[in-house]
C-alpha cells in the first residue's frame, strides 16, 4: 500500500507491505492469483496531491498496476479456475473479481507476460499512437523519446516496418546503442550528453516528421524546432513531469509559433479510449512478432516484495523494454 | 516601402512614401490600380530580422498586402481593362502583373471589398479553421480569441450557425460589448481586465471544446486549463508575438500535460493551405450573409499615405471588423 506521498521523484520507501487474510468469496465471485505484474509510469502523477484525469492514490491504497493472473478459485458460473486474465489488479498476491467486464482474457497459447507488453496496453499505445494518430508515410523520419521503453521500442521497430527513417531519444550511451544495434533504429540520441539539439539536427538530416513523446519537457523542446512542414506530435506520456511537484512548474519556450508556421498537428492520446482497436491492433503485432520484425524484451525481477524496487528502476531508466516482477509460477 | 526595422511593435514611421515613375508594360503584362488595400497582421513577423515561413521584408521593399484592383491598361491578350481582381499587390496604388496566377477574379456583383474579408482569405480562414479543422458539434463551446478581428468575428458567427455556444476574447469592454451586441456572442472577455481565466470559466460553465486561436501568449495560457476531454485548439496566428523581437522569447506553461490528459488536437494552419476550399467556403460565407445570419463590418481609412496609420491602428486592435484603406474608386 501508498504510506506517504513522494515530494520529488517516487522512492521505494513510499510503500509498505501489508498482509491481509484471504477473504471469502461471495456469490458470483472469483480470485485470481498473480504471475506477472508491471511496472508503469501511467500512476506517478496519481500519487501526488493534485487532482488529474485519474483519481489521486490515497494513502493506504493499494498501488495500481495491471498484471496477469490465474483464477484460482471461482463462485461465478461462467469463470472456470485456470483461466489466465489480464487486468488492473494492482500490486497484490491474490485478488477478488467481481466480474469479468474490465479484464481481458489472455491466450494460454502465447506467453502470459507478453498480455503486459506486446500484447497488452504498450502494444496498443504503440499501435494506435504511430498508426492511427501519426499516420507514418515511407521515407518520413520518426524521432521517438523514452526509445528504450517498450511503447518506444514498438513505436520505432512498427516505424521502421513502414519505411520510415527512425530515430531513438534514451538515456545513456549503452542504451542508445542496444536500441539501434537490437532494434533497428536507425540512429538512438543519448539525451544525458550536452548538445542534444545539435545531435538529434545530425540525425535527422531531412527533419522530423513525427514526433512520437513520452517526454515532455526540455527533450519535447529540443525536438519541436526540428518538425518539417505537416508534421504530426503525438503526446503519449510525460515521464519528464513525473519529477515535478506541480505540473504547474512545466514552463518552457511555447510551441505556438511551431505550431502555426509548421502546420503542425499535436495530439495527445489516452489508450484506454482505444480499446476498440485492441483485436486488430494485438493480431498484426503478433504477425510481426512471428516474422521476426518486432520484438519486446522482458526485464524480469523475481518476487512480490521487489516491486516497489522495481518500480523506481523504471522510472530511473535503468532498462530496456518491459520491467516485470514475477510473482508466480502458472498452474499447468 | 519598409525604410526600418520594428524594434518590438511596429509604428508607422518604419514606412516612408516613395514616388515612381509609370513603367511602361512589356507584352502580356497588365496594370492594375488598386481601389481597396487590406491591413493584416500576417506581415508582422517578416518585418523582423529572423527567418520564417515566409520570406524576410527587406529594407526599401513594398509592404506586402493583399488588395482588390481594376485592370487599366494591358497587353495582355486575355485580360481586358475594367476587370477586378484581388491580390497580393502590396502597398501600391498601381501594380504590374505579368500574369493573373495568384490573382482571384473579383465578381462585379459583390462589393469589391468583401473581397478582403467575407470572401477573402479572412473568410476562408475561419471556415476552414472552425468547420474543417474544428469540427464544431452543436452545443459544444468555441472560444475565439481577438473576437473582434475580421477572422474572430466570422469564426463566432459561424459557430452561432453550427448552434455551439461562443465566447470570445477582445481588448477592451466596448470591443467585447459590441461582439455580444451586434454579432450574436453568447459572451465575451475582456483580456485588459484582471482575471482573465475566472471571466473565462463563468463564461463557459461547461468548458472548452473549441478554442480558435489567433493570440498565443498569456491569453493561450488562460484558456488551455478549461479545455474539456478531446478539444480542439485550432492556432491560426499570433498577435500577442507581434510585441516580441524573437519567437524565442515566448515561455510559458508548456500545454503538454493539458494535452495529453484531455486528449486534445492542436493543429495550426494556413490559409494559403487551403486555396482548394475557396470556392466553397466563399459560397456558404455568401449565403449565410444574404441569409442575415454573417456580416462583418468594414473600417475604412481613406486615401493611400494614411496606410501605415491604418496598418498600426490595426495592430493596436483599435477596431473591430476589418480595417481596409480606400485608395481610389473603381471606374464602373
Amino acid at each position: 500500500m501508498l504510506s506517504r506521498r513522494p515530494v520529488a521523484r517516487p522512492s521505494a520507501d513510499l510503500f509498505e507491505l501489508v498482509e491481509e487474510p484471504t477473504p471469502e468469496l461471495a456469490d458470483r465471485q472469483f480470485m485470481v492469483r498473480l504471475l506477472w505484474i508491471g511496472t508503469d509510469v501511467g500512476p506517478v502523477s496519481r500519487l501526488r496531491e493534485e487532482a488529474n484525469y485519474t483519481p489521486r492514490i490515497e494513502l493506504g491504497d493499494v498501488m495500481p498496476s495491471n498484471g496477469v493472473g490465474q483464477v484460482v478459485a471461482s463462485r461465478h458460473p461462467e469463470v472456470a479456475a485456470g483461466r489466465l486474465f489480464s487486468g488492473p489488479f494492482g500490486w497484490r498476491e491474490h485478488a477478488v473479481c467481481d466480474d469479468v467486464a474490465g479484464l481481458f482474457e489472455v491466450d494460454p497459447l502465447r506467453p502470459p507476460s507478453a498480455a503486459l507488453g506486446l500484447l497488452g496496453l504498450h502494444g496498443l499505445a504503440a499501435y494506435v499512437g504511430l498508426l492511427d494518430i501519426g499516420a507514418p508515410a515511407p521515407g518520413e523520419t520518426v524521432v521517438v523519446s523514452a526509445a528504450g521503453g517498450a511503447t518506444g521500442l514498438i513505436v520505432g521497430q512498427l516505424a521502421k516496418i513502414h519505411s520510415c527513417r527512425v530515430v531513438g531519444i534514451a538515456g545513456g550511451a549503452a542504451k542508445a546503442r542496444r536500441v539501434v544495434e537490437e532494434f533497428g533504429f536507425d540512429a538512438c540520441v543519448d539525451y544525458r550528453e550536452p548538445g542534444l539539439q545539435a545531435a538529434l539536427m545530425k540525425a535527422c538530416p531531412d527533419g522530423v516528421d513525427i514526433y512520437f513523446d513520452a517526454v515532455g519537457g526540455e527533450i519535447q523542446d529540443a525536438v519541436v524546432p526540428l518538425f518539417n512542414p505537416f508534421g504530426r506530435f503525438v503526446v503519449c506520456g510525460r515521464v519528464a513531469l513525473a519529477n515535478l511537484t506541480s505540473t504547474r512548474l512545466d514552463v518552457g519556450p511555447r510551441d505556438h509559433n511551431a505550431v502555426l508556421v509548421k502546420r503542425l498537428r499535436k495530439q495527445g492520446f489516452l489508450v484506454y479510449d482505444h480499446l476498440d482497436r485492441r483485436a486488430a491492433a494485438h493480431e498484426a503485432l503478433w504477425r510481426w512478432h512471428e516474422e521476426g520484425r518486432l520484438s519486446l524484451p522482458e526485464s524480469v525481477v523475481e518476487g512480490f516484495e521487489r516491486l516497489p524496487e522495481a518500480f523506481v528502476g523504471m522510472l530511473d531508466g535503468d532498462n530496456i523494454g518491459r520491467r516485470l516482477v514475477r510473482v508466480a509460477e502458472p498452474n499447468l
